[in-house]
């Protein structure tokens, strides 16, 4: 599990250049994207993410800005002539949203679109280095938060010298403020969690199911993460800035989830 | 009726910074959108189109390239306040498609949504100062191309020295070459007609129901058409120079249709 590649870090509505929320984790020779908002495929270009690599795609949850680019990322594949089968891990009425469309287009993909309804918690896909699990966020509507666990070095890798630490990362979707998160989560290396507004709006956030910079940060706080990547920023927001300030003074090991840069897990 | 706006002008798959279909036609005071791919808020946003004033959205077909920036918009449109009513036009089974993606994301939108399914042929919409209607394309699946006029000077218009010329405009969407197209709109102002190959690729348009450059111009001049705009470029063309020089040569009113570009109907 080599890092996590940021393409859009921007909640609902796009704004100051910023996207919906989608990421790229690397775990070894596969890519794994979650959640892919509008325009996901056009970051996809501009970052240079090999596309024939993704290997796996997880949605959190059916609001628009973490899934209205899925069905067109998917039906560039097909375009595009992709022939190694997509696995798609999400919210069970998704399949119905991608059937229908395919559908009305007549569109008959080249590959093996497999789709795979997320269970409430626990299991969901298992690769040869690494296993995905799922768990409950407390958002408006239903939503899943992802932890990836890379397995530990094999034979191989110690033949050849890698030593793979056996790393997690915590994709905790949208969410609001929920101590019980944390247990969810517990000793995770790096953890993502979100933060639309700064801590002086902890009302809208309560309000909106949504977190604050100081909320995040007592999250990663309690789990005893070990970094903290804050992003999913309301558009209300020009300057970052405040957001890295805020959750630092409670969780110094935090950063911001920019676009475009990739977080090496070392 | 002042102008078109281009808001996207390739083919399936976003390129060079190239978008799917998308374009906005000025009658006075209301703004019509016609189609809807990926990304049309993110160009609505970057070319300073007034989102409150679009009244009426009209969607030619379902490929994704034509309609999946349409839930992205219309939710935006919610988020930020819209009150006023928002009229669809599309082919019927979109509002499934929109319908239940509203309700899987428990969205309620602050405006009234209108659907509006097309006719086979023939009237759309009226408004003060136009009336649309829709003819068949010759398509792959199911297609619409939309013939907007102007209504004549008013009586205010004379007292205040404006004389609108009732102008019109074909948008022909999709389609093979088919001289019947013609016949259509016959003797129309300002014609959108797609070129998604240069003229060697005839054999690709026909297979893929798709027009070559001097087939576009061939149904502008059966047409009588005074100008012709073209699009819908392949991504396979990086150089958009030779599209312009071919159409030219059969049809000299022809204008590249160019990303944020404006072109006024004089």
């Amino acid at each position: 599990m080599q890092g996590v590649t940021i393409l859009g870090n921007n909640s609902a509505v796009p704004a100051f250049d910023r996207h919906p929320t989608a990421q790229v984790l690397t775990v070894r020779d596969h890519l794994y994207l979650i959640d892919c908002g509008e325009g996901t495929q056009i970051q996809i270009i501009r970052y240079k993410i090999r596309r024939s690599k993704i290997h796996r795609i997880f949605i959190s949850h059916l609001h628009g800005d973490h899934y209205f680019g899925l069905i067109g990322l998917i039906n560039s594949m097909g375009l595009l002539g992709r022939i190694q089968p997509l696995h798609v891990h999400g919210p069970a009425p998704l399949w119905e949203i991608l059937q229908l469309q395919l559908r009305e287009a007549d569109t008959h993909l080249p590959f093996d679109l497999q789709f795979h309804p997320l269970p409430d918690e626990g299991f969901v896909a298992e690769d040869a280095h690494s296993t995905v699990h799922c768990f409950r966020t407390n958002h408006r509507i239903a939503c899943w938060g992802f932890l990836f666990a890379e397995k530990g070095a094999t034979r191989a890798d110690i033949a050849a010298g890698r030593s793979p630490a056996g790393r997690t990362y915590a994709f905790c979707a949208d969410t609001k403020y929920d101590p019980e998160l944390a247990e969810k989560v517990k000793g995770v290396d790096w953890m993502y969690h979100e933060t639309t507004y700064l801590d002086d709006l902890r009302a809208n956030a309560e309000a909106r199911y949504h977190s604050t910079t100081r909320q995040a940060a007592d999250i990663a706080l309690r789990a005893g993460a070990g970094h903290l990547l804050i992003g999913h920023f309301s558009s209300k927001y020009a300057d970052l800035g405040p957001f890295l300030e805020e959750a630092s003074e409670v969780f110094p090991n935090t950063l911001l989830a920019l676009e475009g840069t990739t977080y090496l897990f070392k």
